[in-house]
């Protein structure tokens, strides 16, 4: 099957789904429950922990799982900033973050805070410099997201993160692009806190987790309040099941994706693209194998989407906002016009895909030329 | 298999896990996406968004998906009560609520709210007269959960409800524990709110749902910030094979639950406890049939416990709280002694019950007599 996907949602690993059938009827138990199928539903669980903490470099107990990325974003902005423990009221994101950070901003800037936007290069990529520019005697938080869902584009995590750390400023990065896909390390990137998504390693839906450094030394609010679960900072019985499943493509969807780094699709559309007599330009550099963003001015984008949508799934945009009219906001930050926007896919490329799938593409392309 | 669960969390239907396998093959692209495979996402979301909504007698759009029946809880308090149209600051709950309910007032009270507690009668009801009693003129929300997780004890929504309604005061009921199992329509009883479980009906961990009247009218703050999707209710993309999961419990459980009504269970334990000399008290009356509380002054709980973990799921409290030390609050609010709270466990039955399951189990307690 072909699947060019905006939402970079990958189909559910083989080895995820049998582990998560599996789960579903053997840890289907409240992990917060005294009795033996409780007990074996929260050794599962903190296994798991585990793993993730090891991949990043974290302690276990630095670790929360939440519903998703999105809801770990809530935490890291919401749960820090609206102790009482906080004073300090200036918050610096980029232009590029993923829609949920400007919608937390507006809800903080009712609440006292203000915030600073940083614009990206024009290559995709926010500079340290840019970041640095902007910090204050007030700055309590910085947030650079560390690869974007739009563009592929790799920010600089580890030279933010060091600015942040020399002044005391919470740092914090989501990672629900990259990790599984370009190493992590939160030691040697200084972030403090860090977002991760199942659904974006081919584990299940409605899963994800937060890191946040010394976690029990803080002073936190729960977004979800509750019975205590995820050491009082995540309340909701703990989704065991999807926990595994999450777990199981941890271990197994960066083999996958490293086969399909191997395949250099990208450069193979670019080629063929060239070769076809398609005129094309590429938003961002540097950025991870698997998305690409394409502006193609002189091609009909209705005709394209509408003559294959049965054998593609394009979306001008991000999935997160691909059903409304505005333009994107990450090629409205890079400079791009609104018509070039309109002109503008996002293509995010499964492991799985075959160089035949991106002739198909290029032909439809070519076809659509205006 | 035996399984006498404290946490009332149903095994997966069978129904439920080949549909959530499908749903998992098939619909994993973001439903937010305008590409066939994210509009077929969505469209399996509203089918299922209708199909709750018509049992509940509510419209489609006044339900809003979330992680689980906490969160909905969170979103019943903190949506409606930190948005800036709320001027009123009493809330009332009963001292038999869900912990999370609590978690979440502690919360309130830091940001100027005052809550009243309602102490429940002698049968482990919440009375409409004791609800009345602690209304003010600064009422703003009245949150009575249906059936008590704990002795499986109905409270009088329909009747509460009216109360609130005619004093123009919003009312909350976490039907967690009975949505598939009695009855609800929203209007029939008068509630502004309320909280749905998957898993509680042998759907899948991880999912829940929220009904709020006239939504679209309301002045909400997310719990969860997004990029809009749910209404701009609840942020992160959307769980649709969870939502399918939960859709095929909500169409299947019923069934299975009425079959196991008939099975009279919960009088069969009683009538063997009795014929085997075992001095026992059941705490709360007129309870649904699937939850018994027990206790059992003259039974020595420590060896109870250790001889049958292999065969039972026992466990004291509570499973959201069953790893602490401290006594279910809600045997407390019923004026039972630490001793007796002790000496009590909550049994919930799963539909497969059968007879000779409750006689290994009045075995066994009659072999840890003191």
């Amino acid at each position: 099957m072909i699947y060019l996907d905006s939402a970079a949602s990958y189909p559910l690993l083989p080895e995820v789904k049998i582990s998560l059938m599996k789960a579903f009827e053997e840890c289907y138990a409240n992990s917060a429950s005294s009795h033996l199928l409780g007990t074996k539903a929260l050794l599962e669980t903190n296994m798991i922990r585990e793993q993730l903490a090891d991949m990043i470099g974290a302690y276990p107990s630095e670790i929360v799982f939440t519903s998703g990325a999105t809801e770990s974003n809530n935490i890291a902005f919401k749960s820090l900033l609206l102790s009482t423990s906080s004073k300090k009221k200036h918050v610096v994101i980029s232009a590029m973050e993923h829609k949920c950070i400007f919608a937390i901003c507006d809800f903080l800037k009712d609440q006292g805070f203000s915030i600073s936007i940083v614009m990206p290069n024009k290559h995709g990529v926010i500079d340290a410099s840019s970041v640095s520019d902007v910090l204050t005697e007030d700055t309590v938080l910085v947030s650079i997201m560390h690869v974007n869902n739009e563009l592929g584009t790799v920010n600089p995590i580890a030279e933010i993160g060091k600015l942040c750390f020399k002044k005391g400023i919470l740092f914090h990065s989501d990672a629900a692009q990259s990790f599984g896909k370009t190493s992590i390390h939160v030691d040697d990137m200084n972030v403090d806190l860090m977002s991760f998504s199942g659904h974006k390693i081919g584990g299940p839906k409605g899963i994800g987790a937060i890191y946040i450094r010394d976690l029990r030394k803080r002073d936190l609010v729960p977004v979800i309040h509750g019975a205590g679960q995820e050491q009082g900072v995540r309340g909701g019985t703990v989704a065991t099941p999807l926990i595994i499943g999450f777990g199981v493509a941890m271990s197994t969807f960066h083999k996958s994706y490293q086969s399909f780094e191997k395949k250099m699709i990208r450069d193979y559309l670019v080629e063929q693209l060239s070769n076809a007599g398609v005129e094309f330009i590429i938003n961002g550099s540097n950025t991870l194998a698997h998305i690409i963003s394409l502006s193609l001015p002189k091609t009909n984008i209705g005709v394209l989407v509408r003559d294959n949508e049965q054998a593609f799934c394009l979306a001008q945009g991000s999935a997160c906002s691909s059903k409304e009219i505005e333009a994107s906001h990450v090629l409205m930050a890079l400079g791009l016009s609104r018509e070039e926007a309109e002109h503008t896919f996002r293509i995010s490329f499964t492991n799985d895909i075959q160089k035949t799938d991106i002739d198909s593409l290029v032909a439809s392309i070519k076809k659509a030329k205006k």
